[in-house]
């Protein structure tokens, strides 16, 4: 396995910078920052960098909508960017993915660069070329597929994080083990975010997810199995998006999406029933236990028809053959989409029992 | 010359959408018209589709913008299209240009075809793959490089247009054999629009164009040729959408951008002053007359500034080294702009003299 062509991952990221624009000419250079990383990361970089303007929008997955895009667009426009300047983002997945997507059709198209600053930034959406933005509540619903000319990765960023940021970044590794390498979920299994070196971890995923997307760019097959647990998982944050006081972070709706796809890859692939086990013991030691209210189900398998994978409105999942294994392309009714909700509750319920 | 492979010209547009669907399945068929094309052109191919829906938007370039976008992508939500769903483009150059862009941004990108009904989407449109919107006031500039998966030309739609929208698209015709035939340009020099057999010109400029973006196809050099006429008549053209009673139509304005850097190319590129008035004389009996008011020039000569060929702020043109071959990235100055636009002005006012 290897990095893409594009992805550098450093412990140096000034440095990095400082290189790349002394081997690139670029008529402008354009950066975007929310309040967030314009506070704590932008100071990291900000002396590398050549002369810049700076966009700074408004953190949150709730203004990565038309609104901001606009935004953004005017601003290129206001500084007269052409097609050989470039936009820098720098911050989480909604920075990388929005501003990816306005630069890919600003003009129809100019160069930008991903420097991602969250862990599940650096280990997902740094890979893959997917853009866009949430459209009506539907996540990701607009956009394009456009590789950034480069990704700069430095773990120094995930020190801006809080605790709760880095779990949410790990669901996305643990789920490259669970479809590919079973071996790095023994590793894994147990052990503490703190104890683990993430650079290495940062490195295994995005291996994974570039051998699967270079395997199928376009999300014609294979590709469909970075899905594991994000049916359900999306659905779950789509639901939470609207409903409840706590927001849910991603990884938190993926860790619960998981467990319900891993009953069924049980039920409906060749999961064994000890693997599962295993799996929804793991994931519930590290995401707690936030059961999904009764009348929320209904609601939240209505949101699974609305998936993108899913074609001629059946659901389309991606289930585990085994720890380490993933198939794709399975039908899936709203009544299993219920029952596993219901199994994912049953699980965190009885959660003192599982842990032992 | 040979026609691109996704785009056929017949005289059968029922026959051809018939057999299309017969060996193309979709999950949904959505088609995408104005309220002009649903009255004329869809009786012409009802009949053919498979089951499937209407989008209708408003007719105009002034529509062709983000909420219109909105609405499309709303409605493609609303009929819970998935990615084998496909989009059918009946219309000019505002539908197959922004009906292009929804689809190709809709859950990352859905196929589309565009049935062309003018003459000049038909010669213009048809071929490349620039799909976009208007924003702010600049033409075209967000968008995305896409082709259809088929466009479908038959000039029966022509019968369906006015006098002077077949003299708008007429001029990208002249335009094609400007910079690239000489020796068609001969033929229909001091000819009428009626005289001439339109499906053999329409498949000369969609040859001619196809050949030219087959060899850049995302505008990196040879390409700009196809923006003859268009660095002046682009801004001459926005500059009329928020000017002056009567509107101008795209190919009205590409006439004067043509006029004016003919002149431009006389100056600047190697154009003899003997093809440059034979060049003028044709464009202006075709044409008439309308003179810029001399305030408006330095407003115009603005609006250049903004194309989108321009890098590091400077204007690039493409001009005639001689008729039927175009060169590009000429730099040309402001004060250039302004001196073309005048000298235009002056072929108005004395153009009966030039007429004899």
């Amino acid at each position: 396995m290897s990095l893409p062509e594009n992805i550098q991952i450093t412990s140096d990221i000034a440095g990095v910078i400082k290189d790349y624009f002394a081997h690139n000419n670029f008529s402008s250079v354009m950066v975007l920052v929310d309040e967030n990383t314009k506070r704590h990361c932008f100071p990291l970089v900000e002396k590398a960098m050549p002369d810049h303007e700076l966009i700074e929008i408004k953190s949150g997955e709730e203004y990565k909508n038309l609104d901001t895009c606009s935004q953004i667009w005017s601003e290129l426009t206001r500084f007269a960017c052409d097609r050989k300047a470039i936009l820098v983002n720098l911050g989480g997945g909604v920075i990388g993915d929005m501003g990816g997507f306005c630069a890919a059709t600003y003009k129809r198209g100019i160069r930008f660069i991903n420097i991602p600053t969250t862990l599940l930034a650096q280990v997902d959406a740094s890979t893959g070329g997917k853009l866009g933005i949430d459209f009506q509540g539907f996540k990701n619903h607009i956009g394009v597929f456009q590789e950034p000319h480069r990704v700069f990765i430095d773990p120094v960023f995930l020190h801006t994080l809080s605790e709760r940021e880095m779990r949410s970044g790990f669901a996305e590794i643990i789920k490259h083990c669970l479809i590919a390498d079973d071996r790095m979920f023994e590793k894994i299994y147990g052990k503490e975010i703190s104890e683990l070196r993430m650079d290495k971890l940062i490195q295994h995923s995005v291996e994974i997810k570039n051998q699967v997307v270079t395997e199928d760019p376009f999300e014609k097959g294979l590709r469909k199995i970075l899905n594991f647990g994000h049916t359900v998982g999306h659905a779950v944050e789509t639901f939470f998006l609207s409903h409840g006081e706590d927001k849910m972070l991603h990884g938190e709706a993926i860790a619960i999406g998981m467990i319900a796809e891993a009953y069924l890859s049980h039920k409906l692939a060749n999961l064994k029933h000890v693997e599962l086990e295993k799996i929804c013991r793991y994931l519930l030691a590290v995401y707690g236990y936030r059961s999904i209210p009764d009348e929320a189900i209904p609601a939240i398998s209505d949101l699974t028809l609305h998936d993108k994978k899913n074609e001629k409105k059946s659901i389309n999942c991606s289930l585990l053959i085994k720890t380490g294994q993933c198939g794709f392309n399975y039908k899936v009714k709203k009544a299993d989409i219920q029952e596993s909700l219901r199994y994912y509750n049953q699980m965190v319920n009885s959660s003192d029992k599982v842990m032992n």
